[in-house]
């Protein structure tokens, strides 16, 4: 493995590239950060601390916990080894009183929803695998007790699930079915004559897999399977089971296999489970949300098996708050590590005949970089605020059913979008910092590897996107209720991006953009945060009332056409369901700038959300140019905006990665330890210290160069 | 680790979706494939052949090689295992006659450098690790003393070294310098009173890096060197020097340090060297482009520095041709597997009661995956040329200094394009196949691993992206050479979409497009190719025009201001190299469409190749919208013909992965092994059999239906 870039590259510089300025051409640069005004500096204190949000001393000390050696991966560990130490690392967690903040007080528990996913989202800094194994543990396993279990499982249950004696699995995805829970093959048929119901797994794609806990640790499992009882099968129900005996044997009945090795999260025992006619109590049914009485009757105090569904499922949201926390926290720690590099690392010479230039004075370099920088900022307001709405729903603040279905939106808005960004940003991090980024030491492969599953589980991210925008189309649809088809078919053919609509995540526009690309309007428009807001909105309220028109006119088809017309509009909603993610991600943003105090922070931090809302429009300027939103000069005028704010923003990269706290413990990156800036003085050094001395041998070109005079 | 995705999906389809037809909005698709019309059928083992290129026959032994266990990665070794086991393969390959081809046949070889770089490219299907250390020994440091030694040094090395009795490292990259290697550290000062090169490591940045065979297996190096003598620096030189004993202990003078884990190709013993005056004689400079004599006298061939340099480095590219070929190699096994899962893993209900759909009928999943597809066909297509080309130079039978450059350009665009859409594709894929994708007995996340390392070494992909956008400057610059820098200004400022021009890599447009925008022609002229190869030429041109216009004005400006403008261009030039490479991509396959004559199969080839060529024009659409190039109208006309193409390519998915002729022994995906069809099978016929019985429990909810009625 070598890296060879250069082969070719000074050869280049002479080959005589005419309209470039003689040597400068080959890494010319503006001059150093040090050199330009920088009337605006930023409060890393008090930025640091907005940053760690409504539970920010909850947060510090997690981090304080993660910290700690003996909590953080050791890379290059067998998947054995890994497996144990995860395991030994879940029990340090119980000793420490860290992981019972979301269970009950009379179970010697806090009842602090947001506080508990907020520690368990710093876990990351120091092993993804032990923030999912402890996820599975008490985010799943013992979550689906709590949530879908009533009191008498409480009792029996989780005292033993909060203090590790019982590690569990949560069996709910099948080989056969990942992202369609309510077609799982298990079955739980009530027998009455025994009052036992029969757990069943009628074929392979029927097993369950990819189960934490599952392969080794787990003793018992909340099982969910398909409820039968008197012929009728009630959908999709939770059982709690016994999998192992004290010797770690499967029980009669049950078996399984080892997923083995993973792309990333080896410290998990993920497996296989099947049960052949497994017999358990009645009682063992988690019954919140359905129940069968000891003669097979069946109740529940959900009317619709959909609905009934749709709650039980929807408790069990906090996967996916907890991942949009973590894949943030994953983004910001890489961008500090990549950011630290950048602006120490140097690497070809640019204006100066003696100096490298710095890696973060490359226009490039900011362009791969800063833009995810602010997308980090914006997710992590956006998650504070995701956070607090799910606070107040879990401790029934806020909990009707329009809050719930709100915050199920908002998961299933933010998630795909902080999940895949974690990825990019890590694999660009990597990139940006060469063949060092590919060392474990650098931490940013092991942790992409991690990270890697998040997109998929916990709601595949493309079915996600999905269902944000079915809710998006059932809220405008409401809008014409009782209004006919047609008076919808028409409004649907005649919106324009001056007609706004209300919706849970839909926000009314507050000034008519019909105009906004034939004008000629300044940049300094672009800047302004109600016509950032007024793109983004119409953006998302167009493609779905246009996607909502060609539905609408497909209603009278056939079955099996009108099928083909949703199909053929998949790939519009999904992006839809983007583009609502990122207005909401703006949003936050918008409103978290809006709470900072000291001025410089104010201006620096008011460029970034400019980056990041202008970027958005940046990246879907196809969309806004073929809708006339934009004209082509304002678009121009947009991105060289951009390569500005690039470069204003270029002298505070450091404070703002710095404001995110990570101290070296939690980085553990070499090349941000401030090794490379000690390496790069000396080098520097040596060479001044030789031509001090005059030692420094003479480049054969200046010598001909000489010889020609 | 669970996969909950549908925990919300069944509730979406009853929340009232006004506009959404019935069931049939969850989850709708076209009728199944084997219902359409398929009138045009590819002749798969007609086009697999043309796929295997110009060096059929050595692929096919070389994929025959890679069938066979023992050449194959085990997943889960721990690095010292897997070291041990890579190095082992090394010596299988020799005994089988696998790595000899390139060397002359005085010495046992075939001068053969084309098949040589085809059968080296094919070992990533058995392991990354495997062609990436024969890469290090043969292609690297063997390569070095064939093509930068003389005579004396081939009779004296190169038996070892091809027999693997010297495994050896190439030690040009620092850790200081990656990418410009101009400037690396470690100088070989000539003492003429010994007639010895004192080869010395000044500063910890000097220190070489990342270099395979260091840590353990390497007996002797390669050393890049700044070479010294007479108080001049000749510039960068290879050495070739002793680094170990017969028991594997350094020499005097000689230490390092193990890169220890890395994120991928573990199977490689990456490490770093350093050296405190190690003296060598005389005769280890490989002479072949600069010599000094026993006096110190420093003379060469080459009276330019930097074209010598050059030119040392130029016989190195076939590193570069290789990534390109294994890059598109394992992005083709990943869409086998995706796309083969993808025909088979059935999910969500559609339009029918019964049966689910099968993934690829979804049109997100072919917008995932059908592009990437047609990429991998023009990357085939593009690095057969690419291949005979580098034949052509390295065999004698053109290699003109023009020659020489194209090649090395041609190297610059394709590689990064190649490398970064295998990584792209492998996770893409990865995620298509969701949790089944993140196990690694399917492979795609060991190959994701592994290739990751692609995209950074042999040329980092935006370092080489701009080399090539130089030298297209440079070409551009060529056509006005004598006109004066007024007539060049003026040509840039009103450059417009017809001016075509000459260079290296630029082609001249067939056809005046200045009138695309606006006329109203229809979507069939999109297909034309010349009117597809009009568009994508002249994003090239005109993008290097218009930044060779901004540089041209700069010239004038002091030196620090004028690299400040280079950089406020960089980001543009490198997506111009970019654009470039996609150029050339699109020739090469439409040159290979010519060659197709079965007219089923060219049909096919043909939506193939407009959907690469279209897919390009959409992704960069904006360019096209703002400079006029498409009318807004057009562009939602291409778009909505994309997506028709799409539906046409579906059912000719699997033909077109079968026709890369990957094996089961290949894949070793157990997911595309017929496992997930026989379960599927067996899913359906278990619920089949219990309505055949009526031992189906009845859905409480069609229950609840018939009550109502």
């Amino acid at each position: 493995m070598v890296d060879t870039a250069s082969r070719t590259e000074n050869p280049a510089a002479e080959a005589n590239v005419a309209p470039v300025p003689g040597k400068a051409a080959d890494a010319p640069v503006p001059a150093p950060p040090a050199q330009r005004p920088t009337e605006s500096r930023i409060d890393v204190e008090a930025l640091g601390r907005q940053l760690l949000g409504t539970w920010a001393d909850i947060r510090l000390e997690a981090r304080a916990r993660a910290a700690s050696p003996e909590l953080q991966r050791i890379e290059g560990q067998t998947m054995a080894e890994h497996r144990e130490r995860v395991l030994g690392q879940l029990k340090l967690l119980v000793d420490s009183g860290a992981v019972q903040k979301a269970f009950p007080k009379s179970l010697g528990g806090q009842d602090d929803h947001g506080g508990n996913i907020a520690a368990f989202e710093e876990l990351v800094i120091a092993d993804p695998s032990l923030q999912i194994k402890s996820g599975v543990q008490w985010g799943l396993f013992g979550a689906a007790v709590l949530h879908l279990g009533t009191a008498k499982h409480h009792e029996k249950y989780l005292p033993a699930i909060m203090n590790l004696d019982v590690p569990g699995a949560f069996a709910m995805t099948e080989t056969g079915h990942g992202s369609d829970v309510a077609s799982i093959g298990t079955t739980a048929t009530y027998d009455e004559t025994t009052e036992e119901f029969v757990i069943h797994t009628p074929f392979r794609g029927a097993w369950k897999d990819y189960l934490g806990n599952a392969a080794l640790h787990g003793k018992d499992a909340v099982v969910f399977a398909q409820l039968i009882t008197k012929g009728v099968n009630h959908g999709v129900h939770a059982f709690y089971v016994h999998l192992r005996d004290a010797d770690g044997e499967f029980l009669p009945g049950v078996g399984g296999e080892d997923d083995g090795l993973k792309g990333g999260l080896n410290g998990i025992d993920n497996g296989r489970l099947h049960f052949t006619d497994v017999r358990i109590p009645r009682e063992n049914l988690l019954n919140r949300y359905g129940d069968v009485a000891a003669d097979g009757t069946y109740s529940s105090p959900i009317e619709s098996p959909g609905r009934r569904f749709f709650t039980m499922l929807g408790t069990l949201v906090q996967g996916r708050v907890s991942l949009d926390g973590a894949s943030t926290s994953a983004a910001a720690m890489a961008l500090t590590i990549a950011i630290t590099y950048g602006t120490q690392r140097r690497q070809f010479n640019g204006a100066s005949e003696v100096d490298e230039e710095v890696l973060l004075d490359y226009q490039r370099h900011q362009r791969r970089l800063l833009p995810r920088l602010a997308t980090v900022y914006a997710q992590t307001f956006a998650h504070d605020e995701f956070l607090v709405k799910f606070d107040a729903v879990f401790s029934g603040k806020a909990a009707s059913d329009a809050d719930r279905e709100d915050l199920e939106t908002i998961a299933a808005a933010l998630k795909p979008l902080s999940t895949w960004h974690a990825l990019d940003t890590l694999q660009e991090a990597r990139e940006a910092c060469g063949g060092a980024g590919f060392l474990a030491e650098n931490r940013l492969v092991g942790l992409r590897q991690d990270l890697d599953i998040y997109v998929t589980f916990e709601g595949d991210n493309n079915v996600l996107l999905q269902l944000v925008a079915k809710r998006l189309l059932t809220d405008y649809s409401k809008q014409f209720k009782g209004a006919g088809f047609g008076a919808l078919a028409r409004y649907a053919v005649g919106q324009t991006a001056d007609k706004a609509f209300h919706g849970s995540g839909l926000r009314r526009l507050g000034q008519n953009l019909a105009d906004l690309g034939s004008t000629a309007r300044s940049v300094s428009e672009l800047r302004d945060a109600d016509t950032q807001h007024a793109l983004l909105a119409d953006r998302v309220e167009t493609m779905i009332a246009e996607v909502a028109g060609r539905l609408n006119e497909a209603r009278k088809l056939p079955k099996v056409e009108a099928a083909a017309v949703f199909n053929r509009n998949q790939n519009e909603l999904i992006e839809a369901g983007r583009a609502h993610g990122e207005l909401l991600q703006w949003e936050a943003f918008t409103r978290g700038l809006e709470a900072v105090t000291d001025p410089g922070t104010k201006r620096v931090l008011t460029w970034v959300r400019d980056l990041f809302g202008l970027g958005l429009v940046e990246r879907h300027l196809a969309w806004y140019l073929v809708n006339g939103r934009l004209s082509p000069q304002r678009a121009q005028a947009l991105s060289a905006y951009i390569d500005r704010l690039l470069e204003r923003l270029r002298p505070h990269a450091l404070d703002l990665v710095n404001a995110f706290g990570y101290t070296d413990e939690h980085l553990r990156a070499k090349i941000a330890s401030g090794a490379e800036l000690e390496r790069q003085d000396e080098a520097r050094a040596y060479y001044a210290e030789q031509r001090r001395a005059g030692t420094l041998p003479v480049p054969e070109k200046s010598l001909k160069g000489k010889k020609q005079r």
